[in-house]
Order: structure tokens, then sequence, then C-alpha cells
């Protein structure tokens, strides 16, 4: 008897392999046991494919016997790569980037595409086939599934067992696992092939701490002025504009944020194991609201700020094109035709890399490769927990803090009140005195409540930005594991499979200095900032106090 | 038939005139109008007198008719004393002060009296004769009953009709009032007599602001050190004793508790209009607890600084004997009987007064009057509501905002513990000045915890202090309107009973002038201090956190 499951929530199929399931829907499984978080399967219609393992209820009553209907459902002739965890603990069905982009933070092509009606209905006037809709149609390259079913765990603790079980190095069998859609494995199995112009070269050498980028050796850094509202169609649509200021040029160009957010398809695309870090949110009502332009600005800054002190990132040619192209429409499009064209994409990304000349131990890049899984699930977990700490505190601020001293300084005032009802003449300078005091109270409760925006929300927005950043990189060590499993189960030690296996790592564990590197330089400066700013804040209160305590000497 | 009420609470008579009453109880009373909060009638073991009228319940279908029995209880035949407004909200039946002294403060004689068990069980060796405890079978002179009845201000309405019904300078027939008790009644109508030394003389001069004491040529102060334990009978008994010692004589004595409440008595005795300050609480448990004797010894210190700076208070004889007599036991038993024995106590006080040459337009003193009852009203009320207020605070930053500093300072330990996982060395800098700074924020909650001990309570204290004090005035004033009403109420203007009159109203003007310069100067001082601390913690804080964020730098 077939292995039924009841569909718990519609889901459309948006990539070949996929099927479209709808609630209450009883579906066939080809077996129990989930791939990534997917299932195979055949619904209603007879359609066969996978569908998230999370949107469906298997009725267990059904299970007498596991038909294995194809080479995908036995779990003896397929090789499963190896998996990553997933930080965020929401398991509810999403698309897109898990913590940080709120689900509207475009990224995959899908969100790119998905909210076109939202932010990009005025997207240039080219014609359909130059832009990103149809993208829809071909199998996205990068992890459109990186956030979705949130049952990685269980499916890692097999997928050891099954790994060793594939005993030859062939294709992987789900066509869906970042390691193949990366184009990890077409590199490692020597499919890839483009021409790499020198200028494309991207060099790992080997520093202090282990493989690096190659320093940037044209350091520039962008601005980005406040935006401007702009209006078009006789003032029936508006939108915002960017002002960006790249040091290199120093000329102004202006972009949107659907400008934005087509570069950042392009890199995601581009670079498979790079954390090209999330847009800040969009936000579709409201969007001219301050308190949202000014946020999402600091956003943009800070990933400005990431993407120009980024090696790689910063030199590449899509990104010197938006930064660079001035207000000629032809040259524009010309230049983003160039870059959807890109061949150096997905499995040619691997050639454009020179390893350094020492190999890299492959036990050593694992135990570094897990120290790292273990710091990113402690970073996010944790920056979780301290999220919620200072945003309750600045809460505190706003209401508690500020309620306190404004009650203090609203009773000395009765104080004085009480003590005016004497109207014997030495007694006026200390009422006023007192009075005053009450009135510098009163403002001490107005500077806590205003405080938390200086020097608890940039700390925030930073942890925020940092979630997003650490969601990227489960699919990064995901490739670098897929390439070493791949490498260990081979039989014969190719050298040409070690050398591309080696590739892959130093381009990973280059990725990730540059993470730490970046962190530690984000976490000092936005330390030290709040510290100045709590600094400030406690000298301003001091001083409000200390012309307070004047007032009582101008009495004597 | 007569008119009856069922008593409340037992009540022990304590004075002449006054006759016990037991819960349950039935009276006899002879009207049902109260003398400022007492009543008259006969106890059901037939004694006559009178007893609280708040301690009763009148039975309201008992009256039918008003039978007078005696010239007390006839509205028309008696001359009721204007009265005051008691500032305490509370209408509990109890002895003692109101505010501030918390029903135990020490002050009348019956308070002293009645808590020598707990307190005063070795009062020194001499003979019965000799002690206090004599003075509870003699009436007391001063205001035993001034917090009393809660219900001055209904009789207050009446008075001023029964006042104007009184045709003839007689005595006043109620022999209750504070107006009478104080002597204050017999010095207007000439039956004090005494001989005035000229080292008892008091002189009010005409300031600027008005009447007021002459200022002391040979000003002092006394400091008072921390309270020792000592023990006697072998250490079965242990007290407290505190070492004074005045400037002017630069000698140290010790003296205990139940010697300043002796003092205490007899400084009431001897000033009927002027306001000694009461003792800080006695309190019979717990008694050499730390904070409880720390809190002491400050009420204590405040006594004292108030005691040397009030002109007629610091050289009063009994006082100086109390400041400068040594270990010699002979040498104190002589100058205590000699002041338990002082003539110039009550109506005799009047005669050591030299008013200043102008004699005072009854009018203006009458409005000045009013004025300060209006004044002590809302400083009594204002003086609670401000208590209420900081005591609040105080507990918030010792509870809340404590408890906010330290979460963050977890939380930001709680960070540096997550990047603490990356083990690359050019972290361990920035986790160290994380965790770093998590602990400053730490130090910080506790800053606000230890706060309000320094800059919130001695302002609590001192309006603690301040309500003690208030609750002297309404006595003071009661002395100074009966006699005003009395000379009113006068038909022939006899120049003698002006002038007396003229004696009161110079020195309770005095006395007002006097609370306001020591008010003044001591919430100008505690404000200072306040804000003084207040700057101090707000630096500590800046320093704590300049200390924070050097950590920062150390690890570029």
């Amino acid at each position: 008897m077939a292995l039924k499951a009841r569909v718990l929530y519609d889901f459309s199929s948006e990539n070949p392999g996929e099927i479209s399931i709808t609630e209450n829907e009883l579906v066939t499984l080809f077996t129990e046991e989930e791939l990534e978080g997917w299932l195979e399967g055949e619904n209603s219609r007879g359609e066969i494919g996978l569908f998230p393992a999370s949107y469906v209820e298997i009725i267990k009553d059904h299970i007498t016997s596991n038909t294995n209907n194809n080479g995908l459902s036995s779990p003896k002739s397929k090789a499963v790569t190896p998996t990553h965890t997933s930080y965020t603990a929401d398991t509810q069905p999403q698309r897109g980037f898990g913590a940080g982009s709120g689900g509207s933070g475009g990224g995959s092509f899908h969100t790119s595409h998905g909210s076109d009606d939202d932010w990009d209905d005025d997207w240039d006037d080219s014609s359909p086939a130059d832009a990103p809709q149809g993208f829809g149609t071909t199998p996205p390259l990068y992890p459109v599934t990186s956030s979705l079913p949130g049952r990685l765990q269980s499916t890692q603790q097999h997928q050891h067992h099954h790994a060793k079980s594939s005993g030859t190095v062939g294709r992987n069998l789900n066509r869906f696992s970042t390691f193949v859609k990366s184009g990890g494995e077409a590199f490692l199995l020597g499919e890839a092939s483009a021409f790499v112009k020198d200028g494309d070269r991207i060099c790992v050498v080997m520093g202090k701490h282990g493989p690096e980028w190659q320093e940037d050796p044209y350091p520039f850094t962008c601005t980005i002025d406040d935006p401007t509202k702009q209006t078009k169609f006789k003032g029936m649509k508006s939108y915002m504009s960017y002002g960006l200021t790249p040091t290199h040029t120093n000329i102004q160009v202006n972009r949107r944020y659907k400008h934005f957010d087509w570069l950042y398809a392009r890199l995601v695309e581009r670079f498979p194991v790079i954390s090209v870090p999330h847009l800040p949110e969009k936000q579709a009502t409201g969007r001219f609201e301050e308190d949202f332009i000014s946020k999402r600005r600091k956003g943009l800054i800070w990933w400005m700020n990431h993407m120009t002190s980024h090696p790689v990132l910063a030199h590449c040619d899509v990104f010197q094109h938006f930064l660079t192209c001035g207000a000629d429409e032809k040259a524009w499009k010309q230049g983003k035709r160039k870059a959807e064209r890109d061949e150096l994409v997905g499995a040619n990304f691997f050639l454009t890399i020179s390893p350094p000349s020492v190999v890299l131990d492959p036990q050593e890049v694992e135990s570094k490769i897990e120290g790292f899984k273990t710091f990113t699930k402690a970073m996010d977990e944790n920056s979780v927990a301290v999220n919620a700490t200072i945003n309750e505190f600045a809460r505190k601020q706003a209401s508690g803090f500020k309620k306190e001293y404004q009650k203090v300084g609203q009773s000395f005032k009765i104080l004085a009140q009480a003590f005016e009802q004497d109207q014997q003449a030495y007694s006026a300078g200390l009422n006023k005195a007192i009075a005053y005091t009450g009135d510098a109270y009163e403002a001490i409760g107005e500077y806590f409540a205003e405080q938390p925006r200086q020097d608890l929300d940039p700390i925030s927005d930073l942890l925020d930005i940092y979630r997003g950043h650490l969601a990227n990189f489960p699919d990064i060590i995901h490739v670098q594991k897929g390439a070493l499993t791949k490498v260990k189960d081979c039989p014969k030690q190719e050298g040409e499979l070690h050398n591309r296996c080696n590739i892959i790592s130093c381009a990973t564990l280059a990725e990730i200095q540059h993470f730490h590197r970046t962190r530690v330089r984000d976490f000092r400066s936005q330390m030290q900032h709040h510290l100045q700013q709590q600094i400030s804040f406690f000298q301003k209160i001091t001083a409000k106090l200390e012309d307070a305590l004047q007032r009582y000497d101008d009495d004597q």
C-alpha cells in the first residue's frame, strides 16, 4: 500500500522537478525520507516531482510497505549531499531568505521577480526579453530553497550514512541541492568551461590566519545621499532615488531601490561562495515614511560599505557598472545586458579563482568549517537574545525611565509650589532653584526616551544585518562540504578533483575570513559608537544637573 | 433622655479631667458637641470627664433632649478657643505626635513614660522621686492631645460662632485647650509671675522680614559620633551611647537616647511657642540593626543642628547642661533636678520675652499667621506626595533600573561568548572589550541600585523630619490665636492685655521666621547635596563607560 500524505498548505511549483500541491489534497509519497526538506511523490493530477516536506503531513496509518518507484526515492541508490543547518527557528514555509530579510529582502530571483508589482512597476522601458522577468522560467542557480523547509537537521543525520554508501563519483541525484545548483558539482567534475579574462581573475592568498582574498589594491568607498522623491507619468507614479558618489570616480550617479535589487540578483548568481549581504528590507506600504526611509538608507550605507570593502565584490564588472554608469540610457542598458549574459556565473565562477600555491589539508579545512558552523549558530542565537534585551531596554527607557524622571521632576515642582506659599523674600531664590531642578529632571526624562535611537537602535540594526548575512553561510558551507564529501567518496584519488576541491575550499575559507574581519571591524566600531553616545548622554545629564545646581548658588 | 454613645476603643485616662472608657461600654454624653475632638460625659462607673470623640460612636436614636449637666457642656456659657488644623490624614486614635514620629517619636511625657520598658529600663539609679515616672501624675503642660482626635475641622467651624458669644475676658472653660495648657491664657490674664534672671531673657528684635529671635552672639555646633554599644549588669543589658562634642567646649560627653528623650520633654515644657523638633523615632525591636542606627544618628545630627542653630534653644540651661555636663554623676543629677524644677515653664516662659519696641499691628499678625497656616498645609500635603514619588523612584532604581542595566550587561557578555567561538586571533581583543562592556553595565546597574541611599533617602528623611516639625505648629498657632481672640473679645481695651498679647505674637512670628530660615537653609543644602551626588553618580557612570571604551582602542 502506498504511503500517503495530506497537503497542509498550497505550494506552487516554480522550478522544474517541483510539482504543485493544493491544501487538503492527498499525495502519494515514494518514500518517507526527506531530501533536505523535500519529499518526492505524485499529486492527484498524476504529476511526479518534489514538494516541501513541511507542507504535508504523512498519514501514518497507511504505511504498510515502501515501494520504490524510482531512483530518487531509494536510500540505497542515491547520494545525498551534505547539507547545512538552518539558523532560523521558524519552520513556517516561506520563500526567500530567512533572518534579516523579513521575507521581503529580495535576494533570490524569485523574490526579485515576485515583488515587481509592489516596487518595480516602473522598471526601465526595455523589452520583456531584457527584463529579469525572464528568469522565472529558468532554474535558479542559487539558494531559492535555502530557508524553505526547516527540517534539515534530521536529514543531516542520515546524510552521512548515505554519502558513505555512494561508491562512485557520479552526479548528485538531488537536482535541488545547493551544491548542484551553485555549480559546485559541475565545477568539481570538471564540467565548467569558460574564457576567463585576466581582469576577472580572483586571487586567494595565504595570509597569517589562513586563505584570504587578495587585498584590494585600489580601495574606494561610496557615499549614499539622502534619497529624493521623484515622480513620473505626470506625478502619477513616485519613487525614491539615491545619489551615490564612489570615491574613485567622484561622480554622482542616481539609483533606485530596484536597481540595487537587480544588482543584488546579479551578484548572487555570479558568486556562489561569497556572501552577498541582503538589501535592507522593502516595504510596500508607507514607503515614504521618514523613519523607514532613514532606516533603509542606513541599511544601504552598511550594504555599500560591505560591498566596497569586499576585495572581490568591490571590483566586479556589474558593481562597477552600477556605480559608475551615468545618465546615458544606452550605456546603462548595454552594461545591464552584458551583466545578465555574464558567462562566469555558477560553476564557471570557480574557474576565475587562483588558489595559493600551497594546497590545503582537507582535514584542517573540515575542522575550520565545522568551527565556523558552530560560530554562526552561536552568533545567530545570541544575536536574537541580545536584540530582545536591548529592544526591551530601549522600550523601558522611553516609557519607565522617562516616566520616573518626569515624576520626580514634577514632584520637585510641587515642593517648590508649596514653598511659594511662603512670601518671605529670602525664600524666592530657593523656590525658583527647586522648580528649575524639577524642569531639569523632566528634561532628563526626555533624554532617556530619545537616547536609544542614538546608541541602542544602531546595535540592534547591525545585529539584524548580521543575522541576514549569517543566513547566507549555510549555502556557502554546503557547497564546500558537498565538494569535500564527493572527493572523500572518490575511490581513485584524482589529482584534478583534489585541485578543484581545493579551489572551492580556498574560496570558502577566504570568504569566512573576510566575514570575521568585517564583523570585528563593524562590531568594534558599533560598540565604540554606542559607548561614545552613552558617554555623551550621561555628560549631557551631568551638565543639566550642574546647571540646576548653579541656581542654588545664585540664590545665596 | 440622655444622649448615649458606644465606646469603640479602649481609652485609659492619663491626665486629670479624662476618664477611662472600655470598648463596647455605653457612656452618657452631656453634649454632642466636641471640644477640639474631646467629648464630655459619664462612664458606666459613674466617673465624669473627657474622652476622645473619635473613640466613641453616638447612638443617634437616643437623642431626644440635651440636658446641660454642667457649665462645660453648654454651648452658650462656654468659650471655645480657636483651634488648629491637624495635618495628619490619619484618624486612627493614637497618642504622641503625628507625622514623622510614627507614634513612637517620644515627645510628650506620655510617650517618654510609656515606653520606658522598651528603652529606658536602665534610666539612672536615682530614686523614683527624681525620675520622669513621676510626671504621669501631673497634668502635661504641652501638646499631649495635639494629634489625638482627628476631627478638628468640624469644631473649627462653630468655634468662631462661640468665640463671638463670649462677652467677657474670663477664663477659658475648656481646661484642655492648648491655649490654656501652654500657659498662654494665664500669661495673657496677667497671672504669670516668676523671677527672670538676665540670663534667661529672650529678645525678639524687629528684622527686615518682621520679628525674629535675636541673633545668637555665641554660635556653636555640636558633632555626634557613631554610637557605641555599651553593656551593664554583666552584659545582661545593652544600650547605645552617643559621643557629643560641642564646639564651644570641645569636650566630649556621652549621652544615651533616653537622655535625649528627657531633654526633649524639658524643652517642650519650657517653650510653649517654640517648635522643638521631634527626636528620631525609637524602635524597640532590632534597635542595634545597622541601618536603623545609622538613620537615627542622621536624625539626631539634624536635630542637634536645629538645636544649636536656634538662638533660644541653643543657650537654654537644660540644653547646655545636657551638652556640657561630664561623667560626674552628682553634677548631672543636680542639673537634672534643677531643670525639672525650672519655674520659667508654661505661662512664665512668656515673662522671659523682651519684645521689640514697636508694637505689632494685630491685623497684620493675623494675616501673617493665616498665611503660615496655608503654607504649612501645602508643605505637609506636598511633602507626602513628593516623598511617595521619590521613594517609588528609589525602589525603581534598586529594582527595574538595576535589572535593565544588568540584563544589557549580560546580553553583551552573551554576544562576546558567541564571538569567542571564532578562534581567530584578531577577534580576541574585541571579545574581551565587549565582555568588559558587559561587566561595566552590570556595575552601572549596581550603581543605580545603591544611589538612592546617597541622594534620595536624605531628601525623604528631611521631608519626614519637616513633617514632624510642621506638626508642632498647629499648637503654636493655637496659642497665638487664643490670645488674639481673647483680646478682640475684650470690651475694655486694656493696655496690659494688648502688650502681653503682643509678646505672644512676637514670639510666635519670631519662631515662624526661624522655621522659614532653617527650612530654606536645610532644603537648599539638601537639594545641593542631592544634585552634587547625582552629578557624581553620572560622572561615575561616565568614567565606567570611558574605561570600557578604552578597551576597544587597546585592541586595534
